[in-house]
């Protein structure tokens, strides 16, 4: 504490929220905290709550309680005690560490980058990744990655389970006794989710036109000789790593529109794949997919009613967030060896449906290989 | 969108995990999004991915569109579409509003925040509540947050169900044959929330000394004749709210100094619910779980291992996000009718263990109506 850096790093954020926090600190905190990297160590400033869990489970060299530090802050600074916040704690430590510059994550928080500003300190904002490390997985985060889509397979095959329970009366499905809605199996998905370690939250269960809002969770009864997409993407409690899969199942018989449109997607999906290694492009893998659909037909357009077609991009990068880097979409860089990425494309036509298959790989050297696991078959009688 | 605005109001956040992105699109969200407040009107920019959902199911006066706004700020700016960020539309729209002053919540990203300031644009981050009208809880809400806490009580009687259908063998609590975990008992807890329709995330099933870090989840075995903190505060998929119920329990006989321990916390749980009216200040409300504790002889100190006694605030504001305003601890300001907070006090001494009971309630002008119901019975044979 007693030494200089001449750069500092800050981050303000809760550990149960933000990725960074996470993957610094290696421990769940449920409130905002102050962490300090300098060029040799790294600190927490933590409340009397947490401060003896994160000295004892936490990545951080050195672990310093809150209240201390804000009296020592309040000596320094010549102001009262209970006017020191956040802002004020970082004016504390950059004249403690003798700092000449300040780097912050993009999503620091505004408040104490105005505070800093004010009090005369420069501060670069990171516009790419704070931490690059992330995207390039090692072997202990692949397995928990791993993990989180073993737990996405289980909800899925959960799914698949009361669909082939299920029997079709009129235009329903019965399950039990009763019609089968979003919501009742996505509670069941989710349910199977817990059971593997995992929290699933706002799991897609959509059928039918719904399923062609790609963000839209479902609601309501789900309609026989309709494709479902089911959409998993829960985070492993222990690691706060996240699982994601995508299957899409009809329940009936399907039409031959709805064959060709599933059968697109498996193509594109396989296409994408097979191009996926270090050294080439996520927008390569992007465009493979996009081939696929137009050598079919398939033209992506906008429509009175909305977007139609292959609305989004083939995937992106999967860890500690559901969405992360690096992108697999148009204009994107090559992958390297240790990315995680989803390849999950699909098609959305309202008078047809919609369709997506997501799997989930690690990139290495000769291609990639699978952290998903679960088999493609999609009608059920 | 041709109006001017002298003052505008920007928010750049996903409103899954925001709560005041939430609050104001009433819709879910998964990636950051640009919205603009006016002194007439709320904008929403969006992607295509986004676009009919949102403009059918949001709050906003006017949903435009990501791509073809970020083309109109190319052509406005005189760049390359490419390069037109989030902090590139800010501009856009500032310049197309003629604004004299941007105000950001205090969580505002930096990045932008620079890129305005740099722009030349003078910007007011709002230190406090962005939306200070959260913490006042019309009745919708009220049902959601009691919603939420039905999920809680689903998730806490549950545990109280194997508790009590379990049995003692020697250091262990034997349910269906196997050892009983914190991590399985949690799972069974965060199940019955889900068929609630809520998501429980986190939820702290921490036994004897665990008990004594308040934010200890909890994991490994549970044993017999400790107490046994349960405390949930799941999601209700559809609103947005949480519930937050937190009852302690034994499963086996209590000590003398468990019960008492108990007792108090029982006694300063209803002294600082007796002080719960609109115009008392939450420092009242704290110090009247305090005055029992001190009372009793149970004193609040740092040891070498860590801080026991009572180490937390009696209580905290609660809606979209589990922690908001108002505060019930030391200086906090006088309650409003409209406000729901939880009341948690508790006590942890590692030689005796953890408790904690906590419940949701309304401020009202006479005093509070409860929002949370579950009996308060926790020694289980």
């Amino acid at each position: 504490m007693k030494s200089k850096s001449s750069t500092i790093r800050l981050l303000y954020a809760a550990s149960d929220s933000s990725a960074d926090a996470l993957y610094l600190s290696g421990v769940f905190v449920p409130d905002p905290f102050l962490a300090i990297i300098t060029e040799k160590k790294s600190y927490a400033v933590v409340s009397q709550l947490e401060f003896a869990r994160v000295a004892r489970q936490s990545r951080f060299d050195e672990v310093m309680l809150l209240e201390a530090m804000r009296q020592k802050a309040a000596e320094n600074l010549q102001m009262k005690c209970a006017d020191v916040g956040p802002g004020e704690l970082m004016i504390y430590f950059a004249q403690r560490f003798a700092v000449k510059k300040i780097e912050v994550p993009a999503d620091f928080p505004a408040v104490f980058y105005a505070k800093l500003y004010e009090a005369g300190y420069r501060i670069q904002v990171v516009e790419g990744a704070f931490f690059p490390q992330r995207a390039k997985k090692d072997d202990s985060e692949a397995r928990a990655i791993r993990q989180g889509n073993a737990a996405s397979a289980a909800g899925i095959r959960a799914a698949e389970a009361v669909l082939r329970a299920a029997r079709i009366e009129g235009n329903r499905i019965l399950y039990q006794g009763r019609a089968l809605t979003s919501e009742r199996l996505r509670t069941l998905i989710d349910q199977a989710c817990l059971e593997k370690g995992a929290t699933a939250s706002r799991s897609i269960v959509a059928g039918g036109r719904q399923a062609c809002d790609p963000h839209e969770v479902g609601h309501g009864l789900l309609r026989p000789n309709q494709l479902i997409i089911i959409d998993v993407f829960p985070r492993v409690q222990k690691t706060g790593y996240h699982g994601d899969m995508t299957r899409t199942f009809l329940k009936g018989r399907a039409s031959s529109a709805q064959r060709a449109l599933v059968a697109a997607v498996q193509q594109a999906h396989r296409a994408a794949l097979a191009q996926v290694k270090a050294g080439v492009k996520g927008a390569t893998v992007h465009a493979a997919a996009e081939a696929v659909f137009q050598a079919g037909g398939y033209v992506t357009e906008r429509r009175a009613a909305g977007f139609v077609g292959f609305i989004h991009s083939t995937g992106h990068g999967l860890g500690l967030d559901v969405h992360e880097a690096p992108r697999v979409s148009k204009g994107a860089g090559k992958l390297k060896a240790g990315n995680v990425i989803t390849i999950e494309p699909g098609l959305y036509y309202p008078e047809i449906g919609g369709c997506r298959i997501e799997d989930v790989v690690r990139v290495s050297k000769e291609g990639y290989q699978k952290l998903s696991k679960m088999h493609y078959r999609w009608e059920i009688r």
